[in-house]
């Protein structure tokens, strides 16, 4: 084989800034609001929640945040991380595209998520807080959390949606090898957990649900604070690391991908790698196909409405403007639980707006296929989630052999599967359904959206 | 932080030769006996189990033999692996002494194992055949295996020694989805299996058992071959491009390590750090410190006897001199499947022997214990066979610290622990017990060691 498989970078190659796309944005995003007044919030209004640091980041619109050097410090023990030519892939699908991945799972916790816990971790450390409590689904958040508080000896208190803590004892226990913390949600630790489990006993819970429950704790105590595992600007902005690796290693390869591919469920991973591309295109740059990949058992930019929600289904958080589907909304159980969530990124919801970004939803049994022929073909079992990335990547380059377009595709392998083997079991073992969500709870849930007027 | 925390090499830095111990041996191997006339094998007698290419390399004493370069180009996928400066377990530790580890899980199987599964599949395509056979313990190898075959096309069966595989049944996922067959052993697929579990209904399997089924297969059928994870000289030849590497990643930190510590179980990732060292030494270089850390409940290198055996219960491979506990000898349960040998490679054996290597054994929970400490240091959760050389060389960092010496310490941390969360759960939930093996059961196991007449 002439090309390379892979494309390293050295640690003196690890970005020094991530990139904020609110610099270049054709038009800003609108105003968060206050969840009783309806009125824009200050940073202020967040200081219950986050450090003063990370509030700043997610209001600024400075181009380049410099990587704090403590930050860099831990990223460099998986950072840069690989940008992998899938040539067996390649030939696999009998295709003319080029397909490259960056894959993220060779991070502690086996996702992209600890390119934001560390930096939250950090700025919590640096404001004096010793407890961070936040909400988990699969738990690829909650891991990555798990490590960063190890890391920087912060305590971690971590809500896992009930459903997950049921299948994946197995991610408790990695979590817990970190030192953190990890309970059910709803759980009988919180007000709106209680109140929640004495409405409904038997709820498998939800990432809404367990937001509200960590965000309650938060708030009462003056040196817990929050942290969120993707959706907020912040978050989004940790990742670009991601997208500015891949810059670099797309121009070793000698390549400029066409089509640029990630999953979305809060919408972090897929931001951390198309926003720096986007960046590009916004100043005047060349314009590519950049397509987000997400469940139709949660179809949040297909299905969803644009519209002001909360966060949370306990209606603690803020409101934002995003692609939502309701914060009432519970999705039918599936596996991707990383992508169970009813809203989106403000920022990608905002971009999807804009026409800027495309998106498509999956079924899970076709997710997973993608999945099974990705290993055979590149020997890495990706996460539930990452299959719907590695399904748009395939679909994208099986277009491109129907109709003879030696097209360059750039996706997003954002963790691996291994905390994940029942999922496959049960798709391999023809004991996986595909599951749709419910018209009438989404009629209701996007009925029940808060009434906004106009600004 | 100054000193970077890992050191990677580039893809033209990937080795093009692997490293044989077997041409700077003070004293040659004993020879390998015919099972049936205990004279001296040639070549013919393994044409039924192995192609080729690998008999040559098992019987080569060429100081360098080159690396395929189809082989090279699997490697590339995830090697060279990372070299890793320990800061914050030294910081943990209070530690003067510097501590580097080579990490290997970073392979798709999560192990070293891939190391020698893909030049073994490969040299098996190119001898047309299209099935190997293989015993798996704790499912590393079985994975690295499945890997392999999924690369070069060829049909793995995997037999899984039973107590592993009820115990983990992701990883048999694991491996079905890179396709591979994998039933437990004692199975009745096989002669062999059918009268073990005729006799011992309930048995628990054994390493030595699956070897001897998989054996069976590969003899019966000449499309069919066999392979084995560790304890030959070719598997551990495949595996020193973990140390050759090391060697180049070392050069780079400016260190030069005083002590090397790997786990043993059949020898494979012990050797593949150790060997290339060890010849450095071997051509008139400068003496190190080398331990073996072995389960104290499988002691073959402490307590074993240095002597003729066979590799499998079923007594059907050919003899070898090694340290041995008996090819009847069943450990007790424990929780590093990877470590339950009753042998050791002969090569390992050899160097024991010679006094050029020292070994020591731990029990399970002391295991776990690093593991967890290691893993809040550094984010990784490694192995239960991994945990062992994570022991030994906070062990020797605690020694150092005791007496006040700067030394350098590398390990090889040989995986993962993704697939062996039921093991860390055990031990954090307190339910984790310290077996010793039977005395009786080792002393009837070794009084059954073939009597072999001196050459």
């Amino acid at each position: 084989m002439t090309e390379p498989t892979k494309y390293v970078l050295s640690e003196s190659d690890l970005p020094k800034h991530w990139y904020n796309i609110a610099a270049d944005l054709p038009e800003p995003l609108a105003p968060v609001l206050h969840p009783g007044t309806h009125q824009p919030i200050g940073p202020a209004d967040l200081a219950p929640l986050f450090p003063e640091a990370l509030i700043l980041q997610e209001v600024s619109t400075e181009r380049e945040i410099e990587i704090p050097e403590p930050v860099r410090d831990v990223y460099r023990q998986w950072r840069p991380c690989p940008l992998f030519r899938a040539h067996r892939l390649e030939r696999f699908l009998d295709t003319p595209a080029k397909i490259f991945y960056k894959y993220e799972g060779v991070s502690p916790s086996g996702s992209h998520k600890p390119n934001t816990s560390v930096a939250q971790a950090f700025y919590n450390k640096e404001a004096g807080i010793n407890r961070i409590t936040t909400e988990t689904g699969a738990g690829q958040w909650g891991s990555a959390l798990a490590f960063a508080g190890a890391v920087f000896g912060i305590e971690i208190q971590v809500f896992m949606v009930k459903v997950s803590f049921q299948q994946k004892p197995y991610r408790k226990a990695f979590m817990e090898s970190f030192g953190a913390r990890c309970v059910a949600s709803p759980s009988t630790e919180t007000e709106v957990g209680k109140k929640i489990l004495a409405e409904h006993p038997d709820t498998t819970g939800s990432l809404g649900i367990a937001i509200s429950e960590a965000v309650e704790l938060a708030a009462k105590d003056d040196r817990t604070k929050y942290a969120l595992g993707s959706v907020l600007n912040h978050v989004l902005l940790h990742q670009t690391v991601v997208g500015l690796e891949a810059q670099k290693q797309m121009a070793l390869a000698d390549a400029d991908p066409d089509i640029l591919v990630g999953c979305t469920g809060g919408g972090s991973n897929f931001a951390g790698l198309v926003f720096p591309f986007l960046g590009e295109q916004l100043r005047g740059g060349r314009k590519r196909r950049i397509i987000a990949c997400e469940p139709a058992a949660c179809p949040t930019l297909t299905r969803g409405r644009f519209a002001y929600d909360f966060g949370d289904t306990g209606r603690l958080t803020p409101l934002t403007k995003m692609h939502t589907l309701g914060a009432d909304f519970v999705p039918p159980g599936f596996h991707a639980g990383g992508l169970r969530y009813h809203g989106m990124a403000p920022l990608v919801s905002h971009l999807k707006a804009l026409d800027l970004v495309e998106a498509v939803a999956f079924h899970q049994r076709d997710c997973f296929q993608a999945g099974v022929d990705f290993a055979r073909a590149e020997g890495i079992l990706p996460a539930p989630e990452a299959n719907h990335a590695v399904k748009g990547a395939i679909d994208a380059a099986l277009e491109c052999k129907a109709k003879g377009e030696a097209k360059t595709i750039l996706f997003n392998l954002c963790g691996h599967g291994h905390f994940d083997m029942t999922a496959y079991m049960a798709y391999m073992g023809d004991q996986l359904e595909d599951r749709d969500y419910d018209e009438e709870t989404l009629t209701r849930s996007l009925g029940a959206l808060p009434e906004v007027a106009p600004a």
